[in-house]
């Protein structure tokens, strides 16, 4: 195939002049490298058509962040346009979040039947809630090893954004890993999707390193942070390969809230615990390295370590967002490892003029490393996880509103709070303008047990649970995290239950759940 | 010291003809293995003086095995005589359960004020459940980290039970290791029990191997079940042995309650599963590392595995129990990783006398290694383990009964559920009589989350939840293993939930605990 060819059906399958610049800058065989890579590429459309109803999909990526977007789109316009006899559903499984070039869009076409391990997208979480799509809310690190043991119905297709293609068909990934290797490595075939708005400079970021199955497993070898273990690439092989369609498409991220009092006394609470821990000698003035779920509480956090006595710090977690980038950029933190980088539109737009000093920095790695239970213990992972509301005995929901709704999933929260070194689990003592409380006497929905929870942080305050029996934590967390307006009520309800029954775990079993019952008739538990 | 003289302080110690007999046979010389251990004998009582009111005491051994007995008993009967101003009392941390020469004995003390990270006894329970005992229940394997790492209290003395003493001052310990290396280096002191009713041919089973603390941390380097990693002695040195006693007390274990009917069918329900497995080409015929909880399902599990057509099984577990001989007897098992060996009386007896068969095939590792989560997620540990209840979405209580009374602890359950290969939770379908189902709408405390249960198995089958969504595990869950008195009013709950709120996890608050609540008032669910 000649260059005038591929470039006519690169621009068949969406090209535009600023991919033409790509193309011309650094020549299509930067991004292909093989001649048998010309020859497989096809349109969106084309290659959507490969897919049948009843398949599993397994997307590449982690958050919005290196997701194919133009075959998930293609293969709902497919749909949309389907006779009744060409109708479709799929089960798709990902590394974490997708955009809504997949989520949304596959909801408005009605073709997503099932959906794991994780979602953040408001149209599949109204339809899982309405009953239409079926949710499997898995541990991160466990859903890599649930594709790799066999424990799901088998990936069918593998749809997969990459920055280019090796000479041996190889995939060099963009900028999130989450379950690819795995999914690429089950999939009976995968399409690429060569994404020529992703900057080159990216390649290097990757540390790919694949686990065997037990019982031929090896020590995953990380003794910091910073070591690279794997290759820069996902191996794949062109026999494989189905389709490769060259797109242009930059991946749909959300500009960030601003941290508001509240998430700012949260990140002010967690930095005191922090340095009240170094205090007693049980942390050194570089930590451990943090890991962080999601949101502008988490950014808060990082923001504040900006300014905070803390130096020489790094992060071992699962998403790198805005506020990461700016702890590197302060030389406050050294090396993050994470398995995606997840931005912000503007921080996405400065991060990619900036590769070449964050790419000595960050290590992209599958999400079955940067969530491996192995490595979080061995490096002492300080876990940093948003909770949606916590009990009085330390009990967290993650994922639950009242007991039945899903918000979006444990993700890889209970990966760190189980192995990692401290856990700490923040929320805001109220929701909804105060009419919920968010320490409550029983969790509607239990996705961290007392068994796991270390330290509760609140704008009220932090409590530090590690040794502490179920009444001297109801004690500690009513005192310092509950909301004025809820403390006496809580402390009412504890002293009851004190009197009522065994004492190791208090609790009136009429009353236990009935703050949820008053909000759901009445819209407050107050 | 000559011999005559610690021939008297023995028997002042309580030594009897029989130990006399061990003395002779062996020569003490083989227990105490340098001059200045001699010189460091004391009786127990001698041994109890060095306690102090309020001070953390750090117990040796796992389960009633290994656990040290004379001293214990010598600081119960000193509180005992204690006048009003000598009284005191303690926190005692162990490996796991102990014998009732500690926990029994200083609960009638009055002496116990705090205790961790798990119990079996009937005594303890009592006042843990009246009030008067603070328990912290933990993970196995978090309870060495908050040691090590400095989240507890300090042990002021440990008091570990030893086959010898080398000339260096180490232990090499007896039946059980629990987390005897992290209590004698955290302690500031140690007393010895050198038991000389303990076979010296245990030497060579325990293999310890201490982790550093992070950031230090190394990988464990532990490929398969029976590799070997340590030394056969736990460090300490002479510097920190305030006393040696020597003792002559077996371990009071209890006769295993014979399996009935119910285990017997559950045992076959999950050798059915692991067949299954094997069939669907998920599992070869030796299986992967299994994982055991302790009780009478777990060795009808292990009974029936003597049958069955599986060969070359291994364990890592945390426990070998009677049954876990007689697999490894029948040469159907070939190797066990544990941290305690806890027998019958019968079984230990027939035990002792074959230790040179059974040395060569069981290793004794400390419950952080035992129980680590990076081995078990490498080697692809089988976890297999007992729940109290299971509701219809998967969660499970291992510890509460009517989400306020504990019963013993969570124990090493959470160390493989959330991190080995297939994780399995059993119970009788029933208890009291019928008059609780297993199987209930919302479990009353929750140990481990749906994100974790894989498999529930009851004697009326098992379901299987591997990819499921709650609502598909629900209806496998009640169709497979609630028993038929309480099946048609489960589905009628779920089909009421169903219609009544959000989809994901049908709930009705006001209904969800209500068949605790029935059995509260009413003393059944039906």
């Amino acid at each position: 195939m000649c260059y005038f060819q591929y470039v006519a059906i690169y621009h068949a399958a969406g090209g535009n002049d600023r991919g033409e610049f790509h193309m011309n800058k650094g020549g299509l065989e930067r991004r292909l490298r093989a001649p048998k890579a010309f020859e497989l590429i096809k349109t969106a459309e084309e290659a959507a058509e490969i897919v049948r109803d009843g398949m599993v999909i397994g997307a590449s990526g982690f958050t919005p962040s290196g997701y194919p977007k133009a075959v998930p789109l293609a293969i709902a316009a497919r749909a949309a346009q389907a006779n009744e006899n060409a109708r479709f559903q799929l089960s798709l499984y990902s590394g974490a979040s997708v955009g809504p070039e997949i989520d949304g869009a596959w909801v408005d076409a009605g073709i997503l039947k099932k959906r794991l391990p994780y979602h953040t997208d408001e149209k599949i979480r109204n339809s899982i809630n309405n009953g239409t799509v079926e949710y499997v809310d898995l541990h991160l690190s466990h859903s890599t090893q649930y594709v790799n043991y066999g424990f799901l119905p088998k990936i069918d297709i593998a749809i997969v954004e990459a920055l280019a293609i090796t000479e041996n068909g190889d995939l060099i990934p963009t900028s999130g890993i989450g379950n690819t290797p795995a999914f690429v490595k089950q999939a009976d075939k995968v399409i690429v999707e060569v994404n020529l708005l992703k900057p080159m400079e990216l390649e290097g970021m990757a540390d790919i390193y694949v686990t065997e199955n037990p019982p031929n497993r090896k020590p995953i070898p990380i003794l910091h942070t910073s070591d690279r273990i794997g290759t820069p690439w996902i191996e794949c092989g062109f026999d494989k390969i189905a389709a490769i369609v060259l797109t242009e498409m930059q991946d749909q991220t959300r500009p960030l809230a601003e941290a508001g009092s509240t998430e700012k006394q949260i990140s002010k609470n967690i930095i005191r615990f922090l340095s009240d821990e170094v205090k007693s000698g049980r942390l050194t003035k570089n930590l451990l390295p943090l890991q962080s779920g999601i949101g502008s509480v988490a950014n808060a956090v990082f923001y504040g370590l900006c300014e905070s006595e803390f130096e020489g710090i790094t992060c071992y977690t699962e998403v790198v967002q805005d506020s990461m980038l700016a702890l590197l950029r302060t030389g406050k933190a050294t090396a993050a490892s994470t398995t995606a980088v997840s931005l912000s539109p503007d921080a996405l737009t400065r991060f990619e003029k900036e590769i070449a000093f964050f790419r000595e920095k960050i290590i992209l790695r599958p999400q079955e490393i940067s969530n491996s239970p192995e490595v979080a213990r061995r490096l002492g992972v300080i876990a940093m996880n948003t909770a949606i509301e916590a009990d009085i005995y330390g009990n967290i929901n993650s994922t639950h509103i009242m007991g039945s709704k899903i918000m979006n999933g444990v993700g890889g929260s209970g990966d760190f709070a189980r192995n990692g070194y401290i856990t700490i689990f923040a929320t805001a003592s109220t929701a909804k303008n105060g009419a919920i409380s968010s320490i409550v006497p029983m969790v509607s929905h239990v996705d961290h047990t007392e068994h796991d929870t270390m330290v509760i942080v609140t704008e009220q305050g932090y409590a530090d649970l590690r040794g502490l029996s179920p009444k001297e934590r109801a004690v500690k967390i009513m005192e310092n995290c509950a909301h004025p307006d809820y403390k006496e009520k809580l402390f009412a309800y504890y002293g009851r239950a004190l009197q009522s029954g065994p004492k190791h775990t208090p609790h009136i079993l009429e009353e236990a759940l009935s703050w949820h019952i008053a909000f759901q008739k009445n819209g407050s538990m107050l």
